[in-house]
């Protein structure tokens, strides 16, 4: 089986790196040697071992012996455009590109149905977790109810720094940035983009609906401050930005949020650039999957699982439960209740209606914080106009 | 597609129940309907809602129109005469039969194989966890280095009330009877031979040789005391009984032993009847999952996936790699090293060599713990030998 990689990054050279390790291993598992015939990057690599790059996608297109692609590129486009067309030629592709599956993959995944093939894409979201094909393959019977996890690692890494070491936002971003872990434009990891995307894919895996990013409340970290932290820590909380969808009355709801986390619950415990994910379900009982949601070679050697997965489904299609969804029909989560931790300014009043907990700052004397019983977002709107003498400072829902 | 359930039983009947109600997702999944045609059980369900009890596996054998047959008897026999006999007449089975998994599935899966059919046991380990599939169709690419974890949840629910609730290990049974999380006759359990059959089956998917459950050496909970766990707790421990295989210099070694886990180990914090399974591969990245290791409806939807998936798989083998593996070549860990704790009795001498860190009890004065330096069985035994004023009144070793 000959098989091609499209874009030479971190991901791409992993999987140049892995197939060309574990080709006894892959011949096992394919019952035939897979060999890679060419590399696709605008980029010159005259050091690197492999010797059949090109500049030209045609080479791939053409090449009638190729009957896996992998797509490591990135990006909507020309990631899209590559994707469609190889697709149509009946040439099966694997993906790690998160914003390509969430953006187009309703058409993508459609039309490797259509051909009898497959579009496939673990990598795309945790890394080298194991996410995607059990929440297809493994979650089959059942319907889930929810989805939520720790999905981005730059954010998480950034979190347990101010946890643990009582950093600020903007000293954990450097810290990040000088590890490694967050690139120099922060903005799509700490805004929450990244996450959205990727519980999108979730999302459409676990409820077989396409959401529209565009649709999804996206909150990120940047707001999170020291005061947030003790007042977390205080009352046995982690905070975490969590992506979340659910089965609301009114639609498939998902939104991008930082949240406190009781410490008993397992999330609350995933620090540094780990991701965890819990998948939900009336009879499946709660399961979560954890680990280094990044990585070289942990994502890469998921991308070459999806290229087993697809030699092994040469003219099987992988039938995967992901169908068009009207944005309209999305939630926006109005009939959703949740508990919230809410910080205000000014001193407490004797008696906070719908309140659960009420906790003083240690510095600060100026200042409380609740935890309100369940409500909705009016009625959250409601109970903070009721403390007509203390300005809202900073809110966030308590999950898990 | 008709299929045929043997055992009817609690998982037996949760696949009766998890089919008929998901019966729209199922049609969905696999294409076509699926009809349970007969149900094999000696005893009588006059109050089922299901008319197709058979007494007679002949019944099953001889339709020609069952493809697939689910098998949730449990025991070797006649769980595994059925079983050769259906996939010899190229019917797929399914099973949760952990214990037949881990005695004939060499040869299970080699007939399964040599049938282009396929023998899956998703449900034998974890209960409603996918854990059998990631294994061998995510991380397909690298090796595996290491597999364990905490895979019975009757005793990590005994373990959990002796340190939350500081009961006595009798005690704690008692409570977990109780429940009904451990059964009138608990040795299966407390003694570590469900977890033995579980880390044979493991280690058989990550390392590809299958395991005699005979040359795994198993160790149980009963010996723990309210001591050990106070040291534990002094120290920064959890203790957890732990099924262990990794690849040493001289074979495969698989090990079912009560652990010292650091607090800052995942494992540390799963609790109660819930099992967590990590998985370490040298480019894999270190990859968790965890749930509820039992009940009704999640196993049985992890026996209805396996059903979807051999729907979907009819004339495909689904490569399992699981080889023959000679006993003899199993490695009995001479060779592998690791940090101990061990209590002793009497005084503490004031120079311990090869020991990091000395413990003495709010209790009892005649007697203190040692977590040692990493060391060989056989370090460790002249380790307890070089204090030779204090008896050693228990070890457990320090994992994670």
């Amino acid at each position: 089986m000959k098989i091609a990689i499209m874009g030479f990054g971190v991901v791409g050279s992993g999987v140049g790196e892995v197939v060309t390790k574990n080709q006894d291993i892959l011949v096992k598992k394919c019952g035939e040697p897979v060999e890679i015939a060419h590399i696709l990057d605008l980029r010159d690599f005259p050091d690197s071992d492999f010797k059949c790059f090109t500049k030209d996608f045609n080479d791939i297109l053409s090449d009638p012996e190729v009957g896996v692609v992998v797509e490591t590129m990135g990006g909507v486009n020309p990631a899209y455009d590559f994707t469609k067309k190889l697709l149509l030629a009946g040439k099966q592709v694997v993906t790690s590109n998160k914003e390509l599956v969430a953006t187009h993959g309703t058409e993508l995944i459609k039309i490797a149905r259509e051909n009898n093939i497959n579009y496939l894409f673990e990598a795309s979201v945790g890394g080298g977790i194991p996410i995607i094909r059990p929440m297809y393959s493994c979650l089959t019977a059942g319907e889930a109810t929810d989805v939520f996890g720790i999905l981005n690692g730059t954010t998480n890494y950034i979190l347990t720094q101010m946890f643990q070491c009582g950093e600020t936002f903007e000293n954990a971003l450097k810290a990040a940035q000088q590890k490694g872990y967050a690139e120099a434009d922060p903005t799509a990891d700490v805004e929450g983009f990244d996450t959205c995307r990727k519980i999108a894919i979730l999302a459409a895996l676990a409820f077989g609906k396409a959401l529209d990013c565009k649709g999804i409340s996206t909150e990120g970290i940047t707001k999170i401050t020291a005061e947030d932290v003790a007042y977390a820590e205080k009352l046995g909380y982690s905070i975490k930005l969590i992506g979340h969808s659910t089965k609301a009355e009114d639609g498939i709801y998902a939104a991008v949020f930082p949240a406190f986390i009781p410490k008993n619950n397992p999330l609350a415990g995933i620090n540094d650039v780990f991701n965890g994910i819990i998948v939900k379900g009336e009879d499946l009982g709660d399961v979560m999957f954890y680990g280094r949601g990044a990585g070289k070679l942990p994502t890469a050697n998921a991308v070459v699982a999806d290229v087993v997965d697809a030699i092994k489904h040469k003219n099987v299609n992988i039938i995967i439960k992901w169908e068009e969804y009207n944005a309209s029909n999305q939630s926006q989560g109005e009939s959703l209740k949740y508990a919230y931790y809410v910080r205000f300014k000014g001193v407490a009043p004797s008696n906070i209606p719908n309140c659960k907990i009420v906790a003083f700052s240690d510095k600060n004397d100026d200042e409380f914080a609740v935890l309100t019983e369940e409500m909705s977002q009016a009625q959250l709107e409601e109970f903070k106009n009721s403390l007509k003498n203390n300005q809202a400072l900073a809110q966030m829902r308590i999950v898990g």
